[in-house]
């Protein structure tokens, strides 16, 4: 039976989603839990990796086990194993050929920037601290020029191990709200697309920044995602402001 | 110079606001980091005490120092020499005689549960999990009762050093509203008095917490509060769903 496992992480004390030796990884994790459970070796199937540090409110991942369970037992006998920095939201049956990463139709990622003097305990785990003022309607102005299908070489590890770098983003928006709990304002890169490569939101959110501080030109990012140049693109912004925020199917 | 802090802690990782030998406490992280900057022992005088686990997203101290500073400076040197679960938000200037436990004219408090099958990584911290379904205007009735002058001897701990056990309740609410982050409905109740009792708020709120199962009747908890029978009241709910919201001086 194949299930589809609707999975949250704090990626703080994480190190990404893929298994590593004598790393704490979330892959790692959940393959302990289901050697446990299903008595074998089985194989967690993720959506995509997580680098360190990165969280997740809507990872996605498929498990195909030989063992009978119902959703709601599965779900209890996994999250029971685990930390609470780990947690399965939702188990459901899936059809046989449904597979977490090659089913994936595209993804949302959130990156959160608290732009403030002091940044809230509350949020210092979970968003990138910016105590320089920031132009949010800049940003959301220049969040435009990164819409539709290029080749990403600019904006992605000198590591990555894509050979292919085009992909297409759908929809990226940067919007500002007031949060009480950090008595400050979050802003929110909502970035959505059919694929991303490695650091590639991070790279891009690390270049909206520095147009929001005024550092950077609309033209330098033109020129950049047209020509490939990685030292036009802005720096890499932190693991920590990064949140995986759905994968969608079908 | 007589300076206000706004403090805002995590409470996970401390035993407390009170200074506590061999133990990592609020007031001792705070009081650590002005010897260092003042060059010699200052007190740290806080609004009241906050049980080990309990969160703070606006306590209030004072500190008197003979060394100059600007607010923003004392801020940042502060800020500079904690960990990040601990942060002063804002600084400023206070009269001689202003004095954050003895000034102090209310608090307010929330106590917040996640209603839910699984608790999100994001609110386990911050959130008492309850996975039994809770009748959200039941425990906002049951609010009401709480209201007013009172002999709190049933709802407070047993060691509670306090002779004199009378406070006064001046709002108190029982709200629900959707988080996307937890994809659960959040349940907050929100209280205002002129003080509390040790374990005040936590007796309450798990009083209300049986209300909302359906395993306490109004009456009972009537009897309580004007008998002062501890046995009548619920058991106390865990610490790390509270968090101090605000103090209110003047």
């Amino acid at each position: 039976m194949n299930f589809k496992l609707l999975i949250q992480y704090d990626g703080t004390d994480f190190h990404g989603w893929q298994v590593q030796e004598n790393e704490r990884t979330v892959q790692g994790e959940l393959e302990r839990v289901m050697a446990l459970l299903e008595g074998r070796d089985v194989y967690v199937c993720g959506s995509g990796r997580t680098d360190a540090g990165v969280h997740a409110e809507g990872q996605v991942a498929n498990i195909k086990l030989k063992k009978q369970f119902t959703p709601e037992k599965l779900r209890a006998a996994i999250n029971g194993n685990l930390w609470r920095d780990l947690r399965i939201l939702s188990v459901e049956k899936a059809a046989d050929d449904f597979h977490a990463r090659f089913s994936a139709r595209s993804k949302t990622y959130l990156y959160r920037v608290v732009n403030t003097p002091v940044i809230s305990p509350f949020w210092a785990r979970y968003a990138h601290h910016e105590t320089r003022p920031l132009d949010v309607n800049r940003m959301n102005d220049a969040s435009r020029l990164f819409l539709g299908e290029h080749d990403w070489s600019a904006f992605c590890s000198a590591q990555s191990d894509s050979e292919n770098k085009v992909r297409t983003i759908t929809d990226f928006s940067v919007e500002s709200h007031w949060d009480a709990r950090a008595q400050a304002l979050i802003i929110q890169f909502r970035v959505t697309g059919n694929g991303f490569l490695r650091y590639m939101v991070r790279s891009i959110a690390g270049t909206l920044l520095e147009v929001g501080r005024g550092e950077k030109d609309f033209d330098t990012i033109q020129t950049a995602i047209v020509g490939g140049n990685r030292y036009l693109a802005g720096a890499t912004a932190p693991a920590h402001g990064l949140t995986l925020l759905k994968v969608y199917y079908e």
